[in-house]
This record gives C-alpha cells, sequence and structure tokens, in this order.
C-alpha cells in the first residue's frame, strides 16, 4: 500500500483511515450475509438497522432535541438551495439570507428563481468574514434566516449563531457539521452534504424541527417534500444505502474519539498550528480571513512574495501534500482541516511552512 | 468469508462478485494515490477520468448515436417522474403514458402533479401484461411518450418498442437497461436508478437526445434542468462518486462478457430454466406474466396450492435463496434475475423448485 497522502481536499475530502479499513473489510461479505451491502434491499433489517442506527448517532452525538427529525436525502447542498424555498417560501413571504461568500450566493441565487428575498447582513466589501450578529435584520415577513455556517472557499466560519425568535433559523453546515458542539434548539433545519465532515458524496443529512413539515408547500413534486421523506423515515424511494453506510462508521469514530467537545478541541489544536505560523511569520504569510472569522475546517492564506507563493505551489505535492491550492475565486492557498484530517498532517504542513520560510525568508 | 448467497433481490439487487472484489482491493488506497476514490475532489483528474470513461463504456455497450448525452444524476428514477413532466411538459400539452404497472403509475401520478397527462395504453385489467405496441395512442398534442421498459413488481417486459415518430419517447429503464441490445436512436430520453442492473444505489443514468436540452423549462431550480448538468458534464455539484465509480466496473465487467448480445443470450438462458420448470410443472407452479410479455429481469410465479406455496416460502431461506418474496402489491413469489445474478443461482433455484414438486406434487 502507498503512503497515506497530508489530504487537505475541500471536498470530497479525508475519511478516518479505521472507517476506510473497516468498510473495505465489510465491502464484499456484510458481516457474514453472503452479500455487500450495495446488494441489499433498503428494506432489509441490514440496512433498516443502519438507518436506524445512524439516524440516533447524529441525535446522541449533536445532542438533537425531542421533535427534530433526521433525513438522508440525495443531491446534495445544491438540491437544498432550491427546496428549501420551495418548501417554506410562500406569497407574501421573504427568504432572509446572511450573504458570506459563495455558497451564500448560491443558496441566494436559487432562492431568487422561487420567491422573494432579502440580504440580513453581508460581509464587509473587501474582506473575508462573518458579519457580527448584531447587524443581522430580518425582514417582518421572513419565512425563515439562512445562514452558511462556513464558508469553504473564504475559510470564514461562524463562532456563534444568530437568535432569531420565532423565525426558524436555517444553516448550511455542509462543511462544519460535527466540528463543535452546539445548541440545535436554535435551529429549524440544518442541512449538510456529507463529502466533507460525515462521509462520501452522494447523501445530504437534514435535521428538520417538525412543525416545519406541517408548514411546508404540499403541491410540490413528491420527491422535493420535507414531509415525505420524514413520513417515510427516509425509505420513500431507494436511499444512497452505501454513503448512508459510511456516515454511520465515521460517526462512530467520532463517538469514539469522544464526542464533540474533543473533536473541538483537537480542530482547535490542528488549525492553531497554521494560524499560529501565519501570525508568527513576520509577514510571510499571512492569514486571509479576518481573526474573529478564521474557520477550524478551511484554513486560507497567500505569501506576501507573488513569486514565492508560486514556488510554494509548485513545491507542496513532492512533500506529499494534497489540496492546497486555493479555490479559482479567492486563489492563494487552502489547507482543509476536517475532523478526519489527523494532527500528524496539519504538524507536518506547519513544519514545512516554517522550513519553507526558512529557506526563503 | 461466508459463502455467497443465491442473490434474488429486486433492487437493491446482485453485483458481479469480481466487481466487488475490486472494489474493495482499490477502496483504501486507490490505485496508488495514498487516498480512497471517496477522498478526492470530483474535479481531480482521477474522477474525471473515471466520469468520462463511464459515459464512454455506456456509448459503446448500447451503440449510443451521436447527439446523446450520457448523465449521472441524483434522486433515482423517482426523482425523473418529475423532472421529465417539469423539464418537458408545457402548457397545452400533454404527457401520454402506457400504463403497465406499479411503476408506471408512480411516473403517471407524479406527472398529474405538475401538468396534463393521457393513458396511451394500458393492461388489459386482470392481467400481468405488456398491451401490444398497435394499441399504444398518442395524442397529437403529446409532449412525449412515456414507457416502462420492464415492470419489476409484475414480471412484465417489452419485447419490442413502439415507433412514436416526431414524438419523443421517453423510457424507465431502471430495471432491465443494459440486459439486451435495443435501437437507442428510437428514444428522446432514457433513464435509469443503477441499484438494479448498473450498480449500487444513488446514482441515476439519464441517456438524453440533444435537441431536448433546448426544449427544456428554463425557469426550474437548477438541479432539475437537464440542460445544466448536460453543459457541466454531470459536475455541476458533487456528484455521487463512488456509486459513479462501482458502475464504471460493472460496465467493465459487462464488456468483458462479450457486451449485450452476449448478456442478453445468458439472460434468456438463465430465466429459461426457471419458465421451464413452472411450463412443465403441470400447472403445479404458474408464471404470473403472460407469456408474451415475460421478463428476463423479474421472474413472478406462484403455486397452486395456497398452503404448499406458504411451505416453499418458509424452505426457500434455508437453502441459501434471497429475496424470492412477490412484491407486497402482487403477491406469491419472484425471482429477479438481474445481469449479475449468475447462471448457477438460476440453476439451483431451478433444481430447487423441481425438487420442492417431486416433495410436494
Amino acid at each position: 500500500m502507498s503512503k497515506r497522502a497530508y489530504n487537505f481536499n475541500a471536498g470530497p475530502a479525508a475519511l478516518p483511515l479505521e472507517v476506510l479499513q473497516q468498510a473495505q473489510e465489510e465491502l464484499v461479505d456484510y458481516r457474514g450475509i453472503g452479500m455487500s451491502l450495495m446488494e441489499i434491499s433498503h428494506r432489509s433489517k441490514e440496512y433498516e438497522a443502519v438507518n436506524a442506527e445512524t439516524q440516533q448517532l447524529l441525535k446522541d452525538l449533536l445532542g438533537i432535541p425531542e421533535g427534530y427529525k433526521v433525513l438522508f436525502l440525495q443531491g446534495g447542498a445544491s438540491t437544498q438551495f432550491a427546496m428549501i424555498p420551495l418548501n417554506f417560501l410562500s406569497e407574501g413571504k421573504v427568504g432572509a439570507y446572511v450573504h458570506t461568500g459563495s455558497w451564500a450566493e448560491k443558496a441566494i441565487k436559487e432562492a431568487e428563481l422561487i420567491g422573494q428575498t432579502a440580504i440580513a447582513a453581508e460581509t464587509k466589501p473587501g474582506t473575508l468574514s462573518i458579519p457580527a450578529l448584531s447587524e443581522i435584520q430580518i425582514p417582518e415577513n421572513a419565512a425563515y434566516l439562512h445562514i452558511t455556517s462556513n464558508e469553504t472557499i473564504a475559510g470564514t466560519q461562524y463562532q456563534e449563531y444568530p437568535d432569531t425568535g420565532s423565525v426558524p433559523l436555517i444553516a448550511d453546515m455542509s462543511s462544519d457539521i460535527l466540528s463543535h458542539p452546539f445548541d440545535v434548539s436554535k435551529f429549524g433545519l440544518i442541512y449538510a452534504g456529507a463529502q466533507k465532515n460525515l462521509g462520501p458524496s452522494g447523501v445530504t443529512v437534514v435535521i428538520i424541527r417538525e412543525d416545519l413539515l406541517e408548514k411546508a408547500n404540499k403541491k410540490l413534486p413528491t420527491m422535493l417534500r420535507y414531509s415525505v421523506h420524514a413520513k417515510n423515515d427516509s425509505l420513500y424511494n431507494t436511499p444512497p444505502a452505501y454513503s448512508v453506510y459510511i456516515v454511520n462508521l465515521v460517526l462512530k469514530w467520532l463517538t469514539k474519539l469522544g464526542g464533540l467537545e474533543a473533536v473541538a478541541k483537537l480542530n482547535k489544536e490542528k488549525t492553531d498550528l497554521l494560524y499560529d505560523v501565519f501570525d508568527n511569520s513576520g509577514g510571510f504569510y499571512e492569514g486571509l480571513a479576518e481573526k474573529g472569522s478564521r474557520s477550524t475546517m478551511n484554513v486560507t492564506w497567500k505569501l506576501k512574495d507573488e513569486e514565492l507563493e508560486k514556488k510554494f505551489i509548485q513545491e507542496f505535492p513532492s512533500q506529499g501534500f494534497i489540496g492546497l491550492k486555493g479555490h479559482r475565486s479567492v486563489g492563494h492557498l487552502r489547507a482543509s482541516t476536517y475532523n478526519a484530517v489527523p494532527y500528524e498532517a496539519c504538524k507536518a504542513l506547519a513544519d514545512f511552512l516554517k522550513d519553507f520560510q526558512q529557506r526563503n525568508g
């Protein structure tokens, strides 16, 4: 087997090695049944157990209170961008959005196809940052307030969440769900494509407060109605069973690590390694996100010297680092440090950053 | 490892053992890159290769002519039931459907939510059969004619396809795509959830004639527009990459088997084993589908004696047979004999059927 790469991909992204090894062991013959999990009915007792247990693991890890449903859907966050306004943005209401970057913008653009929208707050132009919660202005006729808890491309992350009173708070948590504990009861709906912190692509987790199911538009195509999936326990049609199974293994791995308090501590340690290098480099490196908005999931930075940045980009692959080029819309560099990226990978990157500066500074 | 089961599941269903073994070998470290295929970007050169090659394999196996796009979508056939009328069923047009059973009905019900529909032909009441092509009446203002090429639950299958002239012919081929060669150029759009003949659940293959992309409704949510996926080569958002990869391996396996002529011959041999037992049982067993509509993918039958049928249902699991209970809506028995179900499994079932009759006849 090849040496395991230092995988800083932005998504699909690193998975825990233990999870991959267990999946490998069970792939051809799932726990002695003489078939792969991919070969059995989604209504078999084996898959029903995966479906139920995965919901329960998420409930336990996130401390999801009574009155919420956990759903496993298809189509990624991009489908949620449409499903949210289709289900909730009725005539006379406005979908309120906090605009924090590329992903928030995609959610807004999709809602604009469907109904009336409003920008409740936005990132200060020329910065990569999350607006202060006090700046958020929710219109009186808001159907919901939508936030993007972590902007994968900018490397910015909410440090706390707004209180929205009776207006449902909806969050795209695709790139930081399960990275730290938070109070789920503040939210009406949380969604996350799996391919960053939860598992492989192909499944989207939705956590929805049950009262919202009743509010939803009942004339929509069946597959776009949250109520249909909730009523059918995510088995209305054939689910992306293998992806849900990998999520199940990832959640068990997180539980064994000690849950979200332990994971949050580790994520902070991992990213502090990198942010500390930038802040102590005398300006050689510079973090792109404003300090108060720095993400523990996506670390973005640049080199002051453009030529040296090119040299850095040429050099890092030969050192076993994968996925450090920034997204084309922001440029520069980015290390995605999701839960499954080991401390050792971040340590190796911090060492390489220091070494590169020493050689070129 | 446990003995491999005789897997007659209706879907998700059997996969070729060689495919599962290769997937297992490559799961943790995909071809020496130090990462799993689940851990890399859908814009990486490795996944781009999977995406392109899988399209090409389908084009080669099915003989897809120029002027068609192959797409890998999410949401299953259930999402296609809605996407088809959403994209094509414009004001003043009618969606024409041939009603052949449970799956055709689901497609019709979904279209009824969206626009005007018409039944172009239907199964004769009290039978499990496909109507004669001569019975199909296409309304003048038809947006399309929709057929269900194989009814998984009834065990009925079109033996030939209608000519629809300038009206686009659309087919749900979820349960028999790649089971035999046919003329793709007769069709405007073909779709198939993967979990029967193509791979694991989580990906839906769509083959669409390019002129239909331009006709489609442009005001739809982005993820529901065929044109968006076609323009972005199925990479508009993160695709269900691992499912597509397994489809890739299945298509290579089919190619190695000798392509669709060889596969069709094998499927006929496999199901003749079973139909011959019924027809030579002196009425002990009876095939449920009319002879001219018998499927080579789902074989449905009953025992004349109700008590003996109960006994059969109790006995078969102990003989290593999985998935032989009929769907609750039709009852009795069903063996799904998709491409990946080996001849040996069908032979074992035929032998068991004969043995059971001998012991109880």
